[in-house]
């Protein structure tokens, strides 16, 4: 396939039922939106072959729905409304295009499930597949949720399990046998669900102070959180939600479920910070309470009631 | 340096002034941004190393000036008013961090000098320089200018010198030693300067019908129009504007001007169609009529009154 045939497979692929508010999409110098809210959200983020993926863990519509996810996983850490996707990716002469299409088509499919269209993007050579996705956003009534605003006595609450998308990369790279025995890990790597409804929510309650997702492991991305707010924290590691598929792989593999739910990254569950009265609603939301804010600064974790020492404090990072 | 010193690094390069539109910048999950218009107006494109640009040939603010310039002549060629900009740059171990931040000031100096500040963003490992750049910006009066709309009798105008683009990469790569000789050449190829200016202007004439920016050669950027309109055109060669320089350095290297101008790529001059009226204030504004709209499609070329044929029809192509 040459170049203009496979930017017209790309087309056919990722065109949606219409949305009324791409008022251009692809095909034109640039894309024209329509922007009720006076407020636009916007976040960028690339999957690079050999950094974020590898070709024999993941299939190439996984790949594409995963650079769209962790750009939602951003506008939900907002509070906001997903609008659209633009995608600039790298192809490899080596690369079938059959690939590049299915790549193409689960982000446009990430991006539908979530309410954003892929309106604009770009094709070019290069050494390795990457894909930049540019994720554009609205807020809701006005108000987004930010990093800095946790205050002292408020909770932390997670949106989800925690590690899950850690020991899927090691199922997928170590245990690739093991598949079928644990699905929802290999999933929780492979095609995140990016919290776009419960963020909205979030926003729309008066007492969620911070909000971040778990991109870089627990305890880095609060490390963001506490560093923009001033504060400190103390989180219960007895209450950190470990999926049982987690904790049941760990105990096969050999490896630590706790550590991979703190310090493992790929997660891309919500992470909020809320007002002690507002925590039953959180909770009704799915969310779940695993430590509080402190007027002294720094990260205390405790684990049966001991402090203990966290690995990898930094976080998982790729780079 | 380690990440966190280089994303720092690169924080102060591209930190503006301030612009009272950018509510929330670089920092947080994602950025948020005031839309007056009501509409936004988005493009995404890359610079990868090896397949955009050379780092013999470019110095490492260029490649960010031209990374930004690219993306903000898109926006020139919607008639719109850029914004802001986002770029995700994929750094190889090998390259050292002042380059990196050398790149990333020229980026934020192109988005300042067009009223686009640097609001997001993202560093990750790669095997070669890339930089992605997402323009944002928003329409005057609420028209954008798109690639459909030129009518037979229309007249197409250049916004500037065509082939400097092209001829310059050639100096660069196989005449560097008469860089001084030709400093307007090297700097089309390395620094293009968007006409955003030019483009809002057309966007308030009524009798500008069709727009878009050279990017991939006349010949080829015309042909969109074309196509887009149903339509086809007769360019007259003697009246395509070439600059002294390119002329000069066509002679000396045995280089045909003409072919660069009609077929070579990475000019980023607007190309405007509009109603036969509106000639002369296009004209007034620096742009030079080149051809006709046609109601038979089709693009044909006169030179000294005689058909020719278009060498490389498809333009220049990157990928």
């Amino acid at each position: 396939m040459d170049e203009f045939r496979l930017i017209e497979a790309i087309r056919r692929v990722v065109r949606g039922p219409g949305d009324p508010r791409v008022q251009i999409g692809i095909g034109d110098d640039a894309a024209v939106l329509a922007v009720r809210s006076g407020q636009i959200v916007a976040t960028t983020d690339a999957l690079v072959e050999g950094v974020h993926f590898r070709w024999d863990l993941c299939r190439p519509t996984d790949v594409g729905w995963k650079a769209a996810a962790v750009n939602l996983s951003d506008i939900a850490a907002m509070g906001a409304r997903p609008l659209a996707l633009l995608a600039a990716i790298e192809v490899p002469a080596t690369l079938p295009d059959r690939d590049v299409v299915a790549a193409m088509r689960g982000l446009a499919r990430a991006g539908a499930a979530h309410g954003a269209s892929v309106v604009g993007g770009n094709v070019s050579a290069g050494p390795v597949f990457a894909m930049t996705v540019t994720a554009l956003g609205e807020p809701v009534d006005g108000r987004v949720l930010r990093r800095a605003g946790a205050r002292p006595g408020d909770v932390v609450l997670a949106g989800g399990f925690l590690g899950s998308g850690a020991l899927g990369l090691d199922l997928l790279g170590t245990h690739p046998d093991w598949l079928r025995r644990f699905p929802t890990l290999a999933r929780s790597y492979r095609r995140p669900a990016p919290q776009v409804d419960l963020g909205l929510r979030l926003a729309t309650l008066g007492e969620v102070h911070a909000l971040i997702d778990v991109s870089d492991g627990l305890v880095a991305d609060l490390g963001h959180v506490l560093a923009a707010s001033g504060v400190g924290a103390l989180l219960d590691t007895a209450r950190i939600p470990i999926h049982p598929e987690a904790l049941r792989y760990a105990r096969m593999s050999g490896q630590d479920a706790l550590a991979a739910a703190l310090s493992g990254g790929d997660d891309y569950r919500l992470l909020a910070v809320a007002g002690p009265s507002s925590v039953p609603l959180c909770e009704s939301l799915g969310m779940t309470a695993i430590g509080a804010i402190t007027a002294r600064r720094g990260l205390a974790v405790l684990s049966g009631g001991k402090r203990v020492a966290v690995a990898g404090a930094g976080g998982w990072r790729h780079r």
